[in-house]
């Protein structure tokens, strides 16, 4: 692979830059107007305008993303997360075109991204799944099947995912009107009106194990990722590894991963995403991301292996250079998402032209951010400021060095607000330093003392 | 240990701070005039002006420095490298006012200083020495001496150090006036006109061994750094490990290290900087720096281990946490020295203010740094901006990440230049890129084409 055409923007198109210019490999940035003076336009070897700002006539616009492929000469192109990475058909836009898409094959990604094919491939895996049922045929036998099953139960959408297209049941009441709801919604944004329930385990936490699987044959794993730190199901910190998981339990999802992976005919590096019930100590098949994720970095930071260079190596037909032996994790990774968002003021975007940009450094602290001075956040796109990563031998050696981090942070600018007081505040919280804690955690705790403040 | 004060200004200051800070250690600065907006002094807990900008009567000036000490109530004094890092009165001073001196004791600062005093311990305990003599007492036992040793010797004034107070002699007449000057020099600038002589061994690499020893009996290194891109020898550029030795002989040195600081029973974290005759496959002992030296971080990026933090401990009177086989050292490191400097005009001081500042980053990238937008960089110091530190698994791999990252470094304002193309044409330079060379290799090779230029 000689020229990878970056499919993306922000932090993660700067990410994919920064791998290329490491591997020697010729980088192509697309970008919408809204998005001239972005720092990936800036870092790429080459870069073009792809349309406007809106999303869907630029960085989801498959004619425009492949004509500047083919005017480049790229040999591959790299979808980073979000707008097209899990996109089945611009993966097979891309085979019909002759250009590698940098991860799974289509038949892998469509396995995977209908929820109730995927649910039939890790039964078929022996991937342990919470009890649950086929897509639901009628009101009546959905009825038949939540007794079964014991309320509460969840009622999902077979083809949404991230967060939409689900909801909960805690009677048969629920349930009729929530089949019903939940329908109606998957029919119209994802075009496809199937619903499926399951058992709805209420308090849990957020396990995802990263997989590396080569054209070869040759799947690893590299731990799990901790993100029960969640608002809304969007994952605002992340750590690797999880301080809940028992090393037993740790290996056993490992391999249960790999055996997801090698169910859908994997290829590249992907995410399975696990419940973890605490209570019962088990484990249960979320669902799979085709792609990279926005919290890969943990995973880098405490196993060595540079993940984005691999997905480019997997995707030049190389074979992976490890064994699932040779992979060593050391010592404790977390992330913290610091958005343009007024946390004090329910998250609300805040994004604007940041004047002052004063990034942390020194040992053990990584930052992945397409921020400069001077650059105005677009309001289009995602409000991620940047990722700030620490790494450290023990989760409260990680914590002080977040703590440590946050304090020398600078962001500001007109209008401009920051989650950054929030990670404070949560970096600082006992129940977050005594790591018990489940996915409903900033639901339960007013980790800012917003509530309090107020009275 | 509570609180300590740091006896220091620049990215030293600030490096020192951080592990202050993950240690749940106050911190206290101290500044002259000419660095009320430096950076130590916001990062800081609190922060004391201590003079005007001459280093002699504010960073040098032990009563004010003793004096904040007090004040303040800090339990201990950091001293960084430099300024009163090696000063055994300084030391001293502090011993006698119960204040700890984050280092070894004057002791053991005073028989590394000065350098007959070394080598007699040094040989007495077995650390290989360059074959040399004692002071030389005249003129004609100098010529004795130096015939005896074969020419060219080294002509050393016992208590410089730092490049200063030597002088080469190739004949008999050079060596009658290099002792004489030699002599001179050395009383007017160290007190001390006492001189000795060594075989002169022209082409070496410079290696050094860090170690690690606290207050309980335990030694250990943590393998070596090769500093062998010099200029004037000054440092520019700093690997970890040194791509010279064989594993044989890196034991050996580690060994030889280790033995040094347990000679001079020395406490806290130390350098023994060795000459490497990769001719003969031979190392000798150089001299020992008795403080955290500039470029520490290369061997913390392989080692994972915080050797400021480890100071701060050993400090507090605690034993050190692992021994020499818990040591694993991983992948490479190399460390770029960005200094406000011309380099296509002799490396001439190119200070002033600091408008764009834009730092790389990403994965396996580190900056210490205590420069900023907006930061004007005096002139009354060293001129460095950054320290950009990169860990990748291989040399070639390192050497393309720092590419990368230099590549992204943005440093710019009014009559500043910078050190990053001196470093970009390094990192792309053959020989550099080969590893064979020597501490001549700046002096023989037109790194930046200047003179082809100029043609």
């Amino acid at each position: 692979m000689k020229k990878v055409l970056i499919a993306n923007r922000g932090e993660i198109a700067v990410r994919i830059i920064r791998a290329c210019k490491e591997l020697g490999i010729q980088s192509v940035a697309v970008y919408s107007e809204a998005d001239a003076d972005a720092l990936h336009v800036k870092l790429a070897d080459e870069a073009y305008c792809i349309g406007p700002k809106l999303s869907k006539d630029s960085y989801l616009s498959f004619p425009a993303l492949l004509s500047v492929a083919e005017k480049t000469g790229a040999d591959g192109i790299h979808p980073g997360y979000g707008f097209v990475s899990e996109n089945a058909d611009f993966a097979e836009a891309c085979e019909n075109a002759g250009i590698k898409f940098i991860g799974p094959s289509s038949d892998s990604i469509k396995i995977m991204g209908i929820k109730d094919v995927a649910r039939t491939t890790m039964e078929a895996a022996g991937v342990p799944l919470v009890p649950g049922t086929g897509i639901v045929p009628d009101i009546e036998t959905g009825k038949e099947w939540a007794a079964k099953i014991g309320y509460p139960v969840i009622i999902k959408a077979t083809a949404g995912g991230g967060g939409k297209g689900i909801r909960v049941a805690r009677t048969e009441e629920d349930l009729v009107k929530g089949i019903e709801i939940t329908q109606k919604e998957a029919a119209a944004a994802f075009g496809n009106p199937g619903v499926y329930l399951e058992k709805f385990i209420e308090y849990f936490r957020h396990c995802e194990i990263q997989v590396l699987a080569d054209g070869h044959g040759n799947v690893v794993h590299l731990g799990e990722r901790d993100c029960t730190v969640q608002r809304r199901m969007q994952k605002l910190v992340e750590e690797a590894p999880s301080p809940a998981l028992s090393s037993e339990r740790r290996a056993e999802m490992g391999a249960a991963a790999v055996k997801a992976a090698q169910a859908c005919n994997y290829e590249g590096a992907g995410t399975i995403e696990f419940i973890y019930d605490y209570q019962e100590d088990k484990f249960y098949f979320m669902e799979m991301n085709t792609r990279i994720q926005v919290e890969h970095p943990v995973t880098e930071m405490i196993s060595g292996v540079d993940l984005v260079q691999q997905q480019l190596k997997i995707a030049s037909g190389e074979k992976l250079p490890f064994t699932q032996d040779d992979i060593k994790l050391s010592g404790w990774a977390i992330e913290c998402r610091i958005n343009a968002e007024n946390a004090y003021k329910n998250f609300m975007p805040s994004a604007g032209t940041v004047d002052t940009y004063v990034t942390p450094g020194g040992y053990g602290v990584r930052i992945d951010s397409a921020v400069y001075a001077g650059y105005t956040i677009p309001p289009y796109y995602d409000s991620m400021v940047a990722k700030l990563i620490v790494h450290a031998n023990t989760r409260e050696e990680a914590i002080a060095k977040m703590n440590r981090a946050l304090s020398e942070f600078e962001v500001s600018g007109p209008g401009i607000n920051t989650t950054i007081p929030f990670h404070q505040a949560l970096m600082n919280n006992d129940v977050f330093k005594s790591a018990q804690f489940n996915t409903k955690f900033l639901e339960e705790n007013d980790v800012l003392g917003v509530a309090e403040k107020a009275k």
